[in-house]
């Protein structure tokens, strides 16, 4: 149905330049990434729902809810220009503005996004020097440039791309992303940008982005926190000349395939978890709805006494048991099964003999699947999470010395 | 008003006699705790909202519900006897039952609870044996022994009793309590029992209790999770012959001595903590009404990225104006004060310029007060808890085996 292309990102769209700079933000590493479409894009994005929101987001949210069409996305890292009051927002339209003219292009087509350090002030002389040197540098091939411009505590710069058979012919969905799975509100973020050359009117495009991102970037958990400056952002330049229309097989592939690019990326921000060990699928099923699926794994994914279990390999179906059992969710705990991959820990009316070694064995791999089954109903949910180790202790006691 | 008694526990109260023996359900340490009233007592309860209920949870629920009195509470640690099916509820009845022959009691006068391993049969044998043995040696002092045998990670047992001055002389409140803070499902769990010789009809004893467990237990935060075995029980045995009313002078004032008591304990349980090396009190105030304070005061206690950056004397004020942020209560946070004890590290506007060495002193004391006020009303809430080690991500990671 669509394939992975090697080495994907947003520059495996056709009509999309991109490339990451160091522009002196951070002391030594890339710190402003700049991708530009060719022609005019529609836009749609989602953004953080918590109450303190970074000026630059603040800014982009304005502008894509407005509906119209854009042509780049700035991203620095290093700052958030988050808790900067009137000035931060004054600096952030205005590193849109100074953007948009060296471009060549209107202020509203620039989407900007910022990442790093809160409370602190832009740097301006150094970013609009950044600005400058880098609108000369944009190439159709360096996406993975500005993946890695985008890292703050990120290990490795995440991206991909797929391109995706449709009734009309192919097109591609390319995105870069950065988030070390932890969401730390100081100085790091989950952003993504994601580009693609189908022609998409806005409010579909919006719809599907919302559904997508429902179902990965906001099914993952590294410790429960969420950031002031967390966006997803897609462009559609609409080169490829095909045309998806709602409610068609052509919309449902597309969906797939965003989806598939979210999910991906989303597990590779999980992956890359301070500290992280192992990725860890928590799959709820036979819950009474949907809704009652997703309490259930979102509480497990979020519990530190099951992610330092799994760090453990110890095979704890108790604390899974009881994160269930305190996610506020109804159900009767003596009918509910646990597996880890296809092995069964917990059968009904709590039976759980089983072989610790080989339960041991399926937790000391570097991805596990813990299936709970409520059997009583159809509604299921899935979450990604990752162990949780000393590591990240270390990493967040000491981050800002 | 109110004053404290030196190594004070169930015992300081007159007419309750209790001890803790080792029957041998754990390897070595003390685990069965018997306390017992010479007259019968009004008693109430508030038991965990964990869906997974253990069986002996489920029997003294069901009991105190029905508003007798009673006259005994029998409690083991080292077996949870939770996820143990009809075999765990026969065997919690049939505990109970013994336990009020030996006592020469009825059966519906024994309060039971147990702590420990999840999913494991009670050792029936060995608990009638150290039932047939801990009945001959109960004692009029021996309340911190009852409070050593309920432990399970503990490293110190919880005992606290005050008197306090009525209009018409003076009463006792006496409490011991367990939980090293994370209230682990596997093997941990909260409990608290309290004795009172004050003379209080049950409807209003168990207001009060809810009240003061409301600001108390219900107020503390180590890591999130809460058990199958969560209960606080208190007895009043009226042995004082002095009676408290309703909506009077006398009751306000063993309110607050009971809430003084159940405050003392839970910053017993947060000090002792799994890892812990320091106890947080997180104030908000400010807040639009007491349900937003709470909702903030919980967010903040359970970030782990907070409570890391406590352990690292990290003066991260980020970290807590966004996860008041993400809590999901609307707010100004350009309004938001935050202080470390007396120190303004976060003023209006965002303004944040402190001395960073004297913020790192501050939060390298044993207890800090974290205050945060939102400027926007008078809704406050206080919360307790402690910060986050390494040493936390050990114990968890390597528990069962």
């Amino acid at each position: 149905m669509f394939k992975f292309i090697e080495n994907g990102s947003v520059t495996s769209v056709a009509g999309i330049k991109a490339t990451g700079i160091h522009s002196g933000i951070k002391r030594k590493r890339k710190d402003l990434a700049l991708i530009v479409s060719d022609e005019p894009c529609n836009v749609a994005g989602t953004f953080t729902l918590n109450k303190v929101k970074a000026a630059p987001l603040l800014v982009s949210q304005e502008l894509i809810n407005k509906g119209g069409k854009v042509r780049a996305i700035l991203v620095n890292s290093g700052n958030a220009n988050a808790c900067t009051g009137d000035r931060g927002l004054n600096d952030a339209l205005e590193s849109q503005k100074y953007c948009a003219e060296k471009l060549g292009i209107d202020q509203s087509e620039v989407v900007i996004s910022s990442t790093g350090v809160i409370g602190e002030y832009l740097p301006m002389h150094i970013l609009k020097t950044g600005i400058d040197s880098i609108v000369g540098q944009l190439t159709y091939t360096d996406g993975i440039k500005a993946a890695k411009a985008i890292m703050t505590t990120d290990l490795v710069e995440k991206t991909i791309a797929v391109k995706v058979q449709l009734s009309k012919g192919e097109i591609t969905i390319g995105g870069i992303a950065k988030g070390s799975g932890m969401i730390m509100p100081n100085m790091a973020t989950m952003l993504s940008f994601i580009t693609t050359d189908a022609e998409v009117e806005s409010t579909l495009l919006k719809k599907i982005l919302l559904k997508s991102v429902q179902n990965s970037f906001n099914k993952i958990s590294v410790d429960g926190d969420t950031s002031t400056n967390d966006m997803v952002v897609i462009m559609a330049n609409g080169v490829s000349k095909i045309n998806i229309e709602e409610n068609t097989e052509d919309s449902n592939l597309f969906f797939e395939a965003l989806q598939t690019i979210t999910i991906e990326l989303a597990k590779k921000v999980v992956v890359d978890g301070e500290g992280a060990t192992k990725l860890i699928t928590v799959a709820v099923s036979g819950c009474e709805n949907e809704e009652d699926a997703n309490t259930i794994a979102k509480t497990i994914s979020n519990s530190p006494l099951v992610k330092t279990a799994v760090y453990g390999s110890d095979a704890n179906w108790g604390r899974i048991l009881s994160a269930a059992g305190r996610s506020g969710v109804d159900f009767d705990p003596s009918k509910v099964e646990i597996k880890f991959d296809d092995m069964t820990i917990l059968g009904k009316d709590y039976y759980h003999e089983f072989d610790e070694d080989e339960a041991t064995e399926i937790l000391s791999k570097k991805e596990i699947t813990i299936s709970v089954n409520l059997n009583s109903g159809n509604g299921s949910s899935t979450w990604w999470t990752c162990d949780f180790s000393e590591k990240y202790v270390e990493i967040n006691a000491s981050y800002r010395s």
